[in-house]
């Protein structure tokens, strides 16, 4: 009884509950994946944990599965943000696929001077998110927020959130960051908590004088340096992801 | 006088070291980036470090570039290999992308048990590791190997190179990374070399009983677990190289 089909659903999840099976969901579990009365499917919803259910009712337009027992509690991952600034498209999908992979709580496209997007499809996203989650076996799914600007998201930036950006310009150079997360890390491993955190990857550009100037006055702002080559940005979220989930997250 | 336009060569460099330009080269450089006689290109070849040279002639086949003086120094990568099981199209060239922004000193494509790729374009890899060197700033471009198989490739594997390979059956396990990684690292830190290296991500499917057992039995191989949730291949290569160039390399 393990099924290889994870699946992410919208409705309550719990033992004995019937789940209705929608046309799409229908057309992939019965059509693509040819499942059959009687067979397995992971479910999770971001609240209930993973539950294995079995095919009542196949059909091909929609269908029923039944929940039998929870195969895993729902995890959490740590109150982190990634922050990043939309680019092409096929690397913004990466970006906010990695970041689903990695334990991200939610993802925020942000507009920066330099970022060349105006506008993102926030629900395409989101759906990258979800196929994400369904694929790395976690039972969370990151919120994809709406685009919104740096400056103003700086200005209302909540106290309590620690900061760390990533600077292109800091290539090279050594950074606090070890120090920092190592310190940090030691209150994760005993117990203590590492509160809530923020990663900001600046765009393919950099950041403009006034939003670096404006990152310097916040008291909570880390930056980083990732090494001395310039990392793309999607590179430069894994890199950033990894690091701070090695130092203060659940790894 | 800094370039914008970083652009990888074959031919020696060196002060007032006047270098040929092929059509292709010609063609991007003064048909797509429009430079005319008189502007800056940054070279690098992968030994003499990168140097600012001027266009000299342009034309629409060829052209000339003269070497004026050298911006950086050649900055060899720690001598550190990526061992990956190729994927599909999109994602193998990605892990070679960033294996290369990463500081990848050789990329070796292997064929395990559960690969699905039968061969490699090694060729158009090698070209992707050029333009990821071109666009980090690296003055270094890693090899990019011919497949190979896995198990003839650890039958001979080199008795002083040690072995982190990255066991997706591992997923929110505890490793002995950290530890393994902060010994070592107190080395590097003070000193000691880290010695040679390789990394190896195993195929989506993960790797066979034999290809385990194998890897357990050499003395150097290390299995680390990437976090608690299962990494594609793509994001788990980001992710080893972020926590051993921090550990032990050139972060």
């Amino acid at each position: 009884m393990s099924a290889k089909i994870r699946l992410y659903v919208e409705q309550a999840l719990g033992q004995g509950q019937p789940v209705q099976v929608s046309r799409d969901q229908a057309h992939y579990l019965f059509g693509v994946m040819r499942l059959g009365v009687g067979d397995w499917v992971a479910l999770f919803n971001g609240r209930d944990g993973e539950w294995q259910a079995r095919v009542g009712e196949a059909g091909k337009r929609g269908g029923e599965l039944l929940c039998e027992s929870q195969s895993a509690p729902l995890r959490m991952p740590p109150d982190l943000w990634l922050l990043f600034a939309p680019i092409k498209k096929a690397r913004t999908d990466f970006i906010v696929e990695k970041a689903a992979e990695m334990g991200a709580a939610r993802i925020v496209p942000v507009q920066t001077e330099f970022t060349n997007s105006e506008r993102i499809r926030q629900d395409r996203l989101q759906a990258h998110a979800v196929e994400a989650a369904e694929q790395c076996g976690g039972t969370y799914v990151p919120e994809v927020a709406e685009l919104q600007k740096l400056g103003p998201l700086l200005d209302r930036w909540p106290a309590e959130r620690q900061l760390m950006f990533c600077d292109e310009t800091l290539a090279g150079r050594s950074s606090a960051l070890s120090g920092l997360l190592a310190g940090q890390g030691e209150n994760a491993r005993t117990g203590g908590p590492s509160g809530p955190w923020a990663i900001l990857i600046g765009p393919e550009g950099g950041f403009s004088e006034r939003e670096r100037a404006r990152l310097a006055a916040l008291p909570n702002a880390h930056a980083v340096s990732l090494g001395p080559r310039i990392l793309r940005a999607d590179t430069a979220a894994v890199a950033a992801l990894t690091l701070w989930q090695q130092a203060l997250g659940d790894w």
